[in-house]
């Protein structure tokens, strides 16, 4: 059984002791402590935990057994997970001011609440201390500790060259579309979201229980990473073509500028004319320019083109799944879960 | 003899070719890879490196011989010490931001530079992310490897602790003397500044060297860190007392609220009309205010107040120098060469 939102928050006031208990040793003034422990609930607590659950069932897959609630076992697997949940606040803090944001789980975004500003990047680099703090006083001793701390520190390097990129290549007041293409848009997504998202979860489960050989972390690898390509386009797809009812929210992905899988595939399949009403069209704040993009994206079929792209990649990740050698305690299942999340879902 | 800023900054090319070379492996599109360097050496490189270079002298000293320019002996000092380098932009360039400074080291400061911008924050933590990157390319095979690992994690969120506590005690808008005291003024600058200016560089070259037994640390600790609050407090002093001329800049902590040391022993002597002036003109940006806080200043004879306490304070730190068990590999010159860049200093 998967565990559950409400099982995996229980263990956040613990974390948040812990942390405490840390500043209190270098006696930090009250009133900065009360600070910090506001931002770690702010920012860290109140998504849908998709990455941090996932470390939790994935160990429990990996160990043939669920781990239970309360357990010092599921403490610290979950702990695994909330770190991920703290790596991506630490992200979401930031990218928010360099997004310009306004709104992040429906609350104002850090940065915007009531007396915060730009003292939230503090905080973001506050956040991912955190979690070496974490695994210092709960993974010191395993002799896994190192292998976790470095892999830590080379997903974050990831994601910010991602974010790097992604800045760089869809600025939002400026478009220029000849700075897209599909290069780009698959070092973004890899980057930006696959490393940290899909790859993380199953490496820290791995090595969670002492299965992280480097066979299985690159099986993982080679899995995962086309995984979390594939989920980005659909993202992306879902961005334009969903019911916004259905979908949760509106997409704004062609206002603003976003290198997405959508106008990289118009991009390879435009004629000059069409080019030109991209050209003209894209990455304003303008929903009359965005229905020309719009418009364009059908006369280009690519809704059409998408649900056949799906089924391929789908039908390439089923094959993979199929060929991975379980002998060192990997298990297709992992892979099967992932997928069955993402294929076919409509928000 | 110590070593030059130019014997220093010649190991720096290496330095961002590793960088480079580690993203060219990610196959990082070009126009990122320019930017990363750009930024590399925009904001790492261009001070006065007396942190970094301090790594290469203290390990001189410990060895009981200089370490040579060209050698790769050099190189992994050096590279420790631009460790510390490229842990001190990360700050600067985040910094800055928070505190919405104009310029650093006469060029505008990285996020007011041309089109950077709010992408300033994810070049901070790229410099920050380059630092475990250098270290595991060439420190993983040392013994000392996680334990340097650990330091900068360690020192980097204490770092953040001084700085939300700074943030917190005196906001630039917002005045609030009953908000200071000599105790916030202790933490702000033993974590924000001791730590990584004075206990970092000597704890790395006892690594570098092989002595960081947990005394040799503990006594680096415990004469570097009280070194790092007369050093501030000194700071403090001369911001208000020295001649500009000497001192090479215009001091402004009255007119920016800070919570120095001077403001902090005023505090401590004004009568309650004095207390009046205090609050009536510190931390606004008005040079007739200013004025009336330095006029007060010398009715309390802060300046002579200083010369006294800074006798005490080095005497204090010299009783402790005289102390070091040098058994273990430590050597109380280490201290005195600190010391004596610090004492009776005018700029």
């Amino acid at each position: 059984m998967p565990t559950t939102l409400k099982e995996f928050e229980s263990v956040w006031p613990r974390i948040v002791a812990d942390l405490e208990d840390h500043c209190k040793q270098y006696k930090l003034p009250q009133q900065s402590l009360d600070w910090f422990v506001k931002s770690l609930n702010y920012n860290t607590v109140g998504g849908k935990c998709n990455r941090g659950m996932s470390v939790v069932d994935t160990a429990s897959l990996l160990r043939g057994q669920t781990l239970q609630v309360g357990t010092e076992e599921y403490f610290k697997a979950a702990l695994l997970g909330w770190m991920i949940e703290l790596l991506q606040a630490f992200f979401l803090v930031s990218d928010d001011i360099m997004d310009s944001s306004k709104t992040r789980r429906g609350n104002p975004c850090w940065y915007l609440a009531p007396n915060v500003g730009m003292v939230a990047i503090n905080d973001a680099f506050m956040l991912e201390s955190s979690i070496y703090l974490l695994l210092k006083k709960h993974y010191r001793q395993e002799k896994s500790y190192i292998d976790m701390v470095e892999l830590f520190h080379e997903v974050t390097f990831q994601t910010e060259l991602g974010q790097a990129c992604d800045l760089l290549t869809a600025p939002e007041d400026h478009v220029d579309l000849d700075n897209f293409s599909l290069e780009k848009f698959t070092f973004i997504v890899i980057f930006k979201t696959a490393y940290y998202s899909f790859y993380l979860p199953v490496a820290l489960a791995l090595h969670y229980v002492g299965a992280a050989t480097p066979k299985n972390l690159q099986t993982s690898l080679d899995i995962l990473i086309p995984m979390g390509e594939y989920f980005q386009a659909q993202d992306d797809y879902l961005d334009a073509f969903a019911d916004p009812e259905v979908l949760g929210k509106i997409g704004t992905d062609i206002q603003d500028n976003k290198c997405s899988w959508l106008v990289n595939q118009a991009l390879r399949k435009v004629t000059p004319e069409q080019r030109k009403v991209l050209e003209e069209n894209y990455g304003q704040k303008d929903s009359a320019k965005e229905a020309k993009v719009k418009e364009l994206y059908h006369e280009l079929k690519l809704s059409e083109f998408y649900q056949v792209w799906e089924e391929e990649r789908v039908a390439d990740l089923r094959v993979k799944i199929e060929k991975v050698d379980e002998s060192e305690g990997l298990k297709k299942e992992v892979f099967e879960t992932f997928l069955q999340k993402i294929y076919k879902r409509s928000k």
